[in-house]
């Protein structure tokens, strides 16, 4: 995000994700004076101060990457809906948001169970700071996590059965989606979960500037990091087909000044 | 409901409604005892004293009737979701709970708004104390509603597309449902429009003993009553024909003293 309006109540509220008149994204996306954004794959861009981040000397510039789209989408909500201290949350899924998920929930000082339907990412989630991991296949025991929880984020990137997950909210509890699969494919949800155990589903979209810098600060403090591989430019193609096989641990990060 | 475990959390907090271990409904449930209850046509029951309530004396007994289901259940979400003056609250459709609803806001103190597909129903809403009625039907204006409400409740009980609501909600405000239609039939909603203005769909069922007291104090305070037609215990296939024309204005209350 390169710009918004500034004017509305969402902008004057450090809410420009939320801008009403629409923010300006950094590719692809028509600017304010009418110009077309041409993304940050350059030497240098030019961008309005206001919609500047300071990375902390302490951050590596590959692993600041993946936090500044990835980390404040899961922050966040982390943040919104007060996880801290004595809160159960699940995270749903493993993978690129959601190991920064784990990380800033469990540096949050939540109690933080990963559901995934990857069992060979256990281990993972316990180094990220998972107290407890769900394997989410036939025959799992989901009971025991019955009215559990007082926070789900949930990242899962295509259409899945958030009627599975809403019962393991606590009362009065939210499952938050940040993850957007097919946006033309209604998704399905039964709506009678949420009505008896009063429980909501919710939606974030990524986050204002002030908390993203917020974010940046807490990872540079809490020594958090996203685990990255680098690649040069032209090896994108490659690696795009490691990430459709499910082979991203957990980011890639294109090096412009890398030599393949 | 005549009886709930009595030592689970929700029941602890006063939520009977959301007891874990299932409440007892009053008629066709199964009792603590083993028994299955028969519910209230009948000129006495016995009900633990824990589930009786109080009847404030200013409130005439047939009136007393859809306060008790139809009334606590729009109640409840309104309480909870701390529906207050300055806020500003649809009432999605106009009917059994919905009218309730529409007076319980107002004299909360909210600025309420009823959104309904039958036109014949506008002088009612006002009559109920909204300020504003939008007609739900093809050619309606819902730009000047974007993002403009603090609360929403649905209380339309069949499927239907609760996209077009959530738009109207600001940001962190919630859309909660207390109408269900087909169970069996998911309902269809867009995850994106959550998403994008960081807003939640939840549910409520009935309240708790409890906070079904404070209704009724409420109601006999504030002068708030259901709009209702007694019918004789005959006249009940008559009256489901009515209820099925979208005659019942807004509640028929049965009167087992009532000869036809």
């Amino acid at each position: 995000m390169v710009n918004s309006c500034r004017h509305c109540p969402e902008c004057l509220r450090g809410a420009e994700n939320y801008c009403e008149n629409g923010n300006t994204q950094t590719y692809g996306s028509k600017d304010r004076d009418g110009s077309i954004t041409q993304g940050g794959y350059s030497t240098f861009v030019v961008v309005d101060e206001d919609f500047v981040l300071s990375i902390p000397a302490s951050v590596d510039l590959a692993e600041a990457g993946p936090l500044l789209c990835a980390g404040i989408t899961t922050y966040s909500p982390l943040r919104d809906w007060s996880v801290a201290p004595g809160k159960k949350v699940a995270i749903a899924g493993l993978g690129g948001l959601r190991h920064l998920a784990v990380q800033f929930a469990t540096k949050m000082g939540a109690d933080v169970t990963v559901v995934t339907t990857s069992p060979e990412k256990e281990q993972d989630a316990h180094r990220f700071g998972a107290k407890d991991v769900l394997i989410n296949k036939d025959g799992a025991d989901w009971s025991r996590y019955q009215r559990a929880f007082d926070f789900i984020l949930d990242t899962i990137p295509y259409q899945h059965d958030v009627d599975r997950f809403i019962p393991l909210l606590k009362r009065d509890a939210t499952l938050c989606r940040v993850g957007v699969g097919k946006l033309t494919t209604p998704n399905h949800h039964g709506q009678m979960t949420t009505v008896l155990t009063r429980t909501a589903l919710a939606g974030s979209n990524t986050g204002g500037i002030r908390e993203t810098q917020d974010m940046l600060d807490f990872c540079a403090m809490q020594k958090i990091k996203p685990q990255i591989t680098k690649i040069p430019m032209d090896g994108i193609n490659d690696t795009w087909s490691k990430i459709i096989a499910k082979q991203a641990r957990y980011r890639f990060v294109m090096d412009m000044g890398m030599k393949a």
